[in-house]
């Protein structure tokens, strides 16, 4: 039976990395025989906000729900549309509407790969950040009191649940399970953030529990990224509401090189829903359009969603063949960024080949 | 006249390295003929806390608040009291009675500190973190619902006004334009978290317009996070919420190798109230009693101090007695954090005598 993905290139060099996607996911499609079937759409992007007035139309859900996946490229174009319009407007409404309550991404130091930290080798960090994806710090509830005058007051809230809190911990519990070295990092804030994040704390402590051989510790946000600098080996897996996820989630790939290249996904466990792989970049206006973006981040996403549809051995062959082709550093092969002069295609199609 | 100075040394190593804090205070004081008066207080630490069931007498108020400034330790304790009660009640008490609303921490490349970024020299990196210390994420406004069920809810409200974000944001571009760079770098989240941090936003560009000469601008926390590691030169004066702040003046130390050495002082800028100036690192139980910590965060909180009461040649030359003494390198005097194998009071001693 065919798995049936839904594409969204998005904007920017969305539009330029997701055909290196693709090519990359039917190359391993064919070696490992599985049946992909690729459905793509126009909306979420910001021309067609131009266009419509509205970043998706009205039955996306309705159109997008039936897929077992969506791979999506990179949304936003602040010339355009402001982001919080664009992101609220699209990506933002996935992760809630499909209930995508698991942000996944891993931090490994990848071959011919620059770490902006000082001596330190492939195998040395190899990493995830789990982040609770729909509820904590990014609500829409609150408001302005004396608007416009000095009293002004703004008010957001915080808003965890039990349900919220204790499925992401499950889920990043059972995924240090896995793991070789079995290790689960909480971040917290619960010195200074003293409603929420104790209560954060109180539900690890609880589950916990149900994991007896995970070895657990908790560190306040602040001196955990820190530690993200000073000692990237510590960590196996770091779980973190959305806040502290997206947080670590950006300085952990950063630490590593690979903030570029580093994929995401966005993931619904039950599969109710269907689950969504993004690379970690943006639409980066300021290089769009010159065919000159890293397309990693969208194929190694491309690999995430092959390993969350079962196919954990063509997911890993996949990683395997963008580390060969980092490794092997032809120059004529690679993009800018990794110190090459390739481009887009050039980088996309040695990795699809090496496959 | 005197500069009468309040001492609280807090716990664990806040009560070694406060002897040498003074030590360097009395020799620079003496070099530049400034008459200093020191005051000692018990209270503030967990064994108060201990014998009294508070962590500060009633009357700490009184007691304090006619002081020139507080030269602090650290505090907690954990396995005496848990974190949350001892630094709700002293330290964060001390910020927010003494509407100490500025925190600040440079974040400087210090020679013969190993920096735990790539290929980086003192002088690439010397910036300050401007931290707003009294609202926002740290506030006391929320609760729990159905407490103890599945449908459990917990509710935590960010607090920004008018009048905290804008003294914030004055100090911040106030202090960009005595610097050379002149640059500011607002840290903000307004893509995601969506009513708080647009109106933080708005603020900036708000403020911005009176001080037209200098150069702004923001950053998402995450990417901000990951270009302190990635591009830690770009920056001259960052400035951020209270939650934003703290991560940040965190992970600046940390990427300058100075987090065990690191100052900050917690101003009130009218001087209204005494301002409170600390090393970054904690109390750090376990070494404590060894004699080994290193005193230099709390020796170079001494020169804000200074720098803070009018002294900005004796904050500067106690800073260069500092490099001086990191620079010489005798491994006899510098404690085991940076190398040597001398004691607390050694590399104290060295640098009194440097001054
Ligand atoms: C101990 C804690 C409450 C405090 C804070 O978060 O303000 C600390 O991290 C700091 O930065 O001084
Ligand atoms: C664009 C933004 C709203 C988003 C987030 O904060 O969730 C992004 O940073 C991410 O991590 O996917």
């Amino acid at each position: 039976m065919a798995h049936r993905i839904a594409i969204i290139a998005g904007d920017g060099i969305g539009t330029e990395v997701m055909p290196e996607g693709i090519r990359a996911l039917e190359a391993t499609a064919k070696r490992f025989n599985i049946d992909l079937e690729f459905t793509t759409f126009e909306f979420g992007s910001c021309d067609y906000y131009l266009e419509h007035g509205k970043m998706l139309p009205d039955d996306w859900f309705e159109q997008l729900k039936g897929f077992d996946a969506l791979f999506y490229g990179a949304v936003g174009w602040p010339d355009k549309v402001p982001d919080h319009i664009s992101l609220w407007g699209s990506l933002l409404q996935f992760r809630r509407q499909f209930d995508q309550y698991i942000n996944l991404r891993p931090c490994k130091l990848m071959p011919g790969i620059k770490s902006p930290l000082a001596g330190r080798e492939p195998g040395d960090i190899d990493f995830y950040v789990v982040r609770e994806n729909t509820e904590g710090e990014y609500s829409s509830v609150g408001g302005k009191m004396f608007e416009g005058t000095d009293r002004e007051v703004v008010i957001q809230d915080t808003v965890m649940t039990r349900t919220g809190v204790d499925r992401v911990l499950k889920y990043a519990f059972e995924l240090a399970q896995t793991r070789p070295r079995k290790k689960l990092t909480s971040a917290t804030k619960s010195n200074g953030i003293s409603i929420t994040m104790p209560y954060w704390d109180e539900r690890v402590v609880e589950m916990a529990k149900g994991y007896p051989e995970i070895a657990v510790d908790k560190f306040h946000i602040d001196i955990l990224t820190a530690n993200f600098v000073l000692h990237p080996d510590w960590f196996d897996v770091v779980v973190g509401s959305n806040l502290f996820g997206d947080i670590l989630s950006d300085l952990g790939p950063a630490c590593t090189g690979t903030i570029g290249i580093a994929p995401s996904a966005n993931i619904n466990p039950e599969g109710h829903f269907p689950s969504l792989f993004e690379p970690v970049h943006g639409s980066a206006p300021d290089i769009a359009g010159k065919g000159i973006a890293n397309p990693i981040g969208q194929i190694w996403s491309g690999a995430m969603m092959l390993e969350h549809l079962g196919y954990k051995e063509a997911g890993d062959a996949l990683v395997s063949a963008i580390e060969e082709v980092l490794s092997a550093g032809d120059s004529q092969v690679l993009t800018r960024d990794v110190g090459g002069q390739g481009t887009t295609q050039s980088l996309g199609k040695a990795i699809a080949d090496a496959i």
